[in-house]
C-alpha cells in the first residue's frame, strides 16, 4: 500500500514538489496492530504547521517518513484488543490507502448504533469528530456562547464554520457568517446564518458593521475565529462589552510570516474582551458522551446537515490539502480512497 | 476654588494648550453633598482615552467642562450624611483644588483603622485603592497567577507595574519586568524582579528571551500588560502553554493610532493563551474587603513599598499627567495641593 511522504519542508504555501507517494513495507502484524484498509481520508489546516520543524502543539512530520492525520479504516487483520476484521475505525493513519495501525495511531471503533441509525462513517472526521467537536467546544465551552448572542464566524463555508453556524442558530443565536465568494455566502445564509459576508468582495470591518447595523444588534458577543488577520482586527472592532473570542484557527496567516497589523486590538481593555485558543484535543474526552449525544440529535434533526468536498484516489490527497488554502472547499475537504 | 477644564480634544499626544486652570462658581450646598479642599490628586493613564470624543468605559470629558478623576480632599462642609467636616474622602472630584462634591463623585470615607495604623491617606489613590487594586485583581484574579508561576510585567516601574512585581513576588512567583531606563530597572530588582529587562536600551523579545535562559525558565505563565505594541508581542512569543494575559493597558498605543504588529498572535492557538482585558471597577466591589485586608498587610510587613513621583501645587496637574507619557514617574505619580 502506497504513503505520502513529506519530501521537504514547504516555505509559505506548500506545493505538490513537497509531497511524495511511495510505497509502505509490507511487514507481519505484532501484537497491538491492526491492519486496515483506509476508505476517508481528512486534510485540515492544522497540518500545514506539523510540516514545519517547530515545536508546536502536534508533533512535525518527520521528512521522508508517511505523514499521518485523521482516517477511517476497514480492519482487514486484527491482533489488537476488541478489533475484528470488519470493523470500521477512526484513526490516525492517514495520508495512506492503509497498513499497519498500532495503539500510537489511536484506532477507535466507530460506534455501531450511529452507523445503523444512518449515519455515514466519514462524518466522524466532520460533523462528529474533529471539526464538529472543534466547533461544538470553541462556540459552546471557549467562548460560553448562549441563546440570544450574536455571532461572528469567519470561513463559514469551512468545515468548522459551517458546524458553528447551524449549532449557534439551533441555539438561537444571531449568527454573521464570512465566506470567500457569493456561492459559498449563499450556502453560508441556506445553513441559517442571519448574514453572509464575502470578504472577497470588500473589507471585512465596513461589511461586518454594515451587518450589525441591518440586523439592529451593536456589536458581536462572540467570534469564533477560523481565519485571523483582517477578520480577527474587525472583531476587535465591533465587539460588544465582554465579548468572548474562540480562536480556532488563522488560516490567513499560517502560509505567512509577516505581522497581523491590529488595529482594534486595544479595544480588549474597554470592551473586556476574553480570547482565547483552543485545541480539540485538550478538552474532546471530557465532553466526548455530551457531544456525540448533542450533535446526532442536531444531524438527525436536520439542525446540522453534512456537507463534502471529495477528491477521488490516494493520489489526490496533496491536491485536496492545497485546495483549504485556495479557498476550494465548501464543507469538509475529504479524500475518498 | 480652580479647576482645570478640557479645552480641546488632543490628537495624538495631548499638549498644555489642551487645558485651562479656571474658577469653579462658589456656590451653596445642597442636601447631599460636601464641600472639600483636595488634599492629592491623582493623574492616571486611563484618563487620556477620557479626552477623545468615543464611547469607552469611562465616560468623555466634556469639553470647557471641569475634569474628573480620584483624589483625596478633607471634608470642609457637609449635608451628606455620614460625612463631618475633618473627615478624609477618597472621591472622584479630582483635577481641582475642591469644591462641591455629590454623591456621583462617589465619596466615599477612608477608613479610620488604617489611618490611625499610619498608612498614608494618599495610598487609597495608588497601592489601597485604583494602581494596586488594579494590580491585585489583573495578577491573581484574571490571569489567576497562582505560586511557581514565571510572570513578566511591562511598565513594572509604575504605579501598577510595580505593585503586579511586589504581590508576585510575595506570592513566590518568578518575575521579570521591563522599564524604561537603568534607574527604574535598578528599582524593579530592589522591589524584588528576578530580572528587569530595558526596553528603552534594546528589543524587548531577545532580551525576555536571554532572562529567561538566565532563570531556567522555559517561557512566561501569566503576562500583565501596560504597554501593548512590542511588549505584547514579546508576551505571545514566549508564553507557555495555558498562559494567561491580563491586559490592563497599552500606554504605547494610546496616542498613536497605527496599527500594532503582532508577529506572534499566532501562537494564541498552539499555546492556548487566554487574553483577557479587563477594569478595575468591574470587579472592585466584589473583592474589596480581601483585597484591602491583603494588601494592608503587605504594605504592613514592608513585602510591597510605597513609591511616589509628586508635582507640587494645582498649577502642575497637567504636566503631571503629560509625564506619564514620557515615562518620567517612578512609582505612583500624584499632584500634592
Amino acid at each position: 500500500m502506497k504513503a505520502w511522504h513529506l519530501t521537504s519542508r514547504p516555505q509559505g504555501l506548500p506545493t505538490i514538489d513537497n509531497f511524495a507517494l511511495r510505497d509502505l513495507p509490507d511487514t507481519p502484524l505484532d501484537k497491538d496492530q491492526l491492519r486496515v484498509r483506509n476508505l476517508w481520508l481528512s486534510v485540515d489546516p492544522y497540518m500545514r504547521g506539523r510540516m514545519n520543524d517547530a515545536k508546536s502543539y502536534a508533533a512535525s512530520f518527520q521528512l521522508d517518513q508517511p505523514m499521518t492525520g485523521g482516517a477511517i479504516g476497514k480492519v482487514l487483520e486484527s491482533r489488537m484488543e476488541g478489533f475484528a476484521p470488519g470493523d470500521l475505525v477512526l484513526h490516525m493513519g492517514g495520508w495512506r490507502e492503509g497498513g499497519v495501525i498500532g495503539l500510537d495511531m489511536m484506532p477507535n471503533k466507530l460506534p455501531t448504533a450511529l452507523l445503523d441509525a444512518g449515519l455515514p462513517p466519514q462524518t466522524f472526521l466532520h460533523n462528529m469528530g474533529l471539526t464538529g467537536g472543534t466547533a461544538w467546544i470553541g462556540l459552546l465551552r471557549v467562548a460560553a456562547a448562549k441563546p440570544g448572542d450574536t455571532v461572528f464566524v469567519s470561513a463559514s463555508a469551512g468545515a468548522v464554520g459551517s458546524a458553528v453556524v447551524q449549532i449557534a442558530k439551533a441555539r438561537e443565536m444571531t449568527v454573521i457568517g464570512s465566506a470567500g465568494g457569493a456561492e459559498k455566502c449563499a450556502w453560508v445564509t441556506e445553513l441559517g446564518a442571519d448574514a453572509a459576508i464575502d470578504y472577497k468582495a470588500a473589507p471585512v470591518l465596513p461589511q461586518l458593521a454594515a451587518a450589525l447595523e441591518r440586523l439592529g444588534k451593536p456589536g458581536i458577543d462572540v467570534y469564533f475565529d477560523n481565519v485571523g488577520g483582517e477578520h480577527l482586527d474587525a472583531a476587535f472592532a465591533t465587539a460588544n462589552d465582554f465579548a468572548r473570542f474562540a480562536i480556532c484557527g488563522m488560516i490567513d496567516v499560517y502560509n505567512d510570516a509577516k505581522p497581523q497589523e491590529m488595529k482594534y486590538l486595544i479595544r480588549t481593555i474597554p470592551a473586556r474582551i476574553r480570547m482565547e485558543g483552543f485545541i480539540y484535543t485538550d478538552q474532546f474526552i471530557d465532553c466526548m458522551e455530551e457531544f456525540y449525544a448533542d450533535m446526532s440529535g442536531l444531524i438527525a434533526s436536520g439542525a446540522v446537515t453534512i456537507r463534502e468536498t471529495v477528491h477521488e484516489g490516494i493520489e489526490a490527497a496533496p491536491e485536496a490539502f492545497l485546495g483549504l488554502f485556495s479557498g476550494e472547499n465548501i464543507g469538509k475537504m475529504l479524500v475518498r480512497v
